[in-house]
């Protein structure tokens, strides 16, 4: 790819993101994880595997908007008229929309391609490791959603068996199952090395929070009178 | 402390807090965590204690709205205004106000008493170990600041010498500095425990992330020609 078509793509990324300006470091971690991926990978082809990377979650702000869309969807579909717009041919704008519809996690529509299967596993690692518990709790800030939940006892929900959207929560029902979902070896590598530190930050933070609430409400019971 | 008592500042401070539900989260934990130093100490004024741990953040809603003003400044001369007008004797309501006015990090105003030394101890406790890590990042969210800044080529910087604000340059900044500050041994202890997690979550975090960006920024400048 020359200098002046990666810019092209690069420029209508960024023009897709003025609503969440550090999302795009987001963009560049997926791309960089992808060509990492791909040197262990045979027959890739790289112009396809860059311009899904830049572009797989240009649909975001629409399926933020309504949240019936799906952001994977939608991405493929504005990324197919963007390059035919822009002189690629239609094969090369077909498999590009292709990566980018099938880098979201459903069984329905899993990747195919060698470029699909790289996009989806270098988007998961971004969920892994500490990474992963960073973007998550960053969310959980910009949403409001609290750490964790109280169980009708007043102690701290350790989130596997929790309703309510919270940190806690989210770790067991998606982070922590994410290392065994990867398609490439180097991919499910990468995840390997990462996962121990996010097992160990959730361990930590809810054996920190459990044991203050656990001790501190029987001493405050002990000084409380009636 | 009877429950009434317990009942009348605990929905005093919930009725300054409305616009922040789960700061309130932070005052429990702060709490209870005060209770478990207290009981490692000799002469601790519970009821002091107690006081002023709900109380200690109730000027942060001033502080925010005018970020002129500390909110221990503030929290500590309503808590006064608070228990004076319910009855509460003068010498209470100055030692809670005293305990407040201190408890945040400033030279010049260090904390003095036992339950002065134990709120502050608890407060920069929930700043330690994995807790810390968790509270800055969704803090990040909230003020979307990012993760990390880059360097003028384009790589990952530590944060260490930083200018911009990003959770980076906010662990050098504060986070990691904090386990030497405390007043009590059962702080210290608790604070020691919990360290590990926080240097090891960011060592891996700055690692996951400037290694990806070193080794795809490089292999990019190879695909990409002039």
């Amino acid at each position: 790819m020359d200098k002046k078509t990666y810019l092209l793509i690069e420029n209508y990324m960024l023009s897709c993101m003025t609503d969440s300006a550090h999302d795009k470091d987001h963009i560049y971690r997926v791309l960089y994880t992808a060509l990492d991926i791909a040197k262990t990978e045979e027959d890739v082809d790289y112009d396809v595997l860059i311009c899904a990377c830049l572009l797989h979650d240009i649909g975001r702000k629409e399926q933020f908007e309504n949240s019936s869309l799906c952001h994977a969807v939608v991405g493929g579909e504005k990324a197919y008229r963007f390059l035919a717009e822009n002189g690629f041919t239609a094969d090369f704008a077909a498999h590009v929309k292709s990566c980018i519809t099938t880098h979201r996690f459903r069984k329905s529509a899993p990747p195919l391609s060698i470029e699909a299967k790289i996009l989806f596993d270098a988007d998961k690692l971004d969920a892994a490791g500490a990474m992963g518990i960073a973007r998550t709790l960053i969310y959980k800030g910009q949403v409001t959603e609290p750490l964790y939940s109280l169980t009708s006892d007043g102690q701290v929900s350790s989130g596997e068996t929790d309703k309510k959207p919270s940190f806690f929560h989210e770790y067991h029902y998606k982070l922590k199952n994410i290392y065994n979902s990867f398609y490439t070896l180097r991919g499910a590598e990468l995840a390997n090395e990462r996962r121990m530190t996010a097992e160990n930050f959730f361990r930590e933070i809810y054996k920190e929070v459990s044991s203050a609430y656990e001790k501190g409400s029987a001493y405050l019971d002990e000084i409380i009178t009636e």
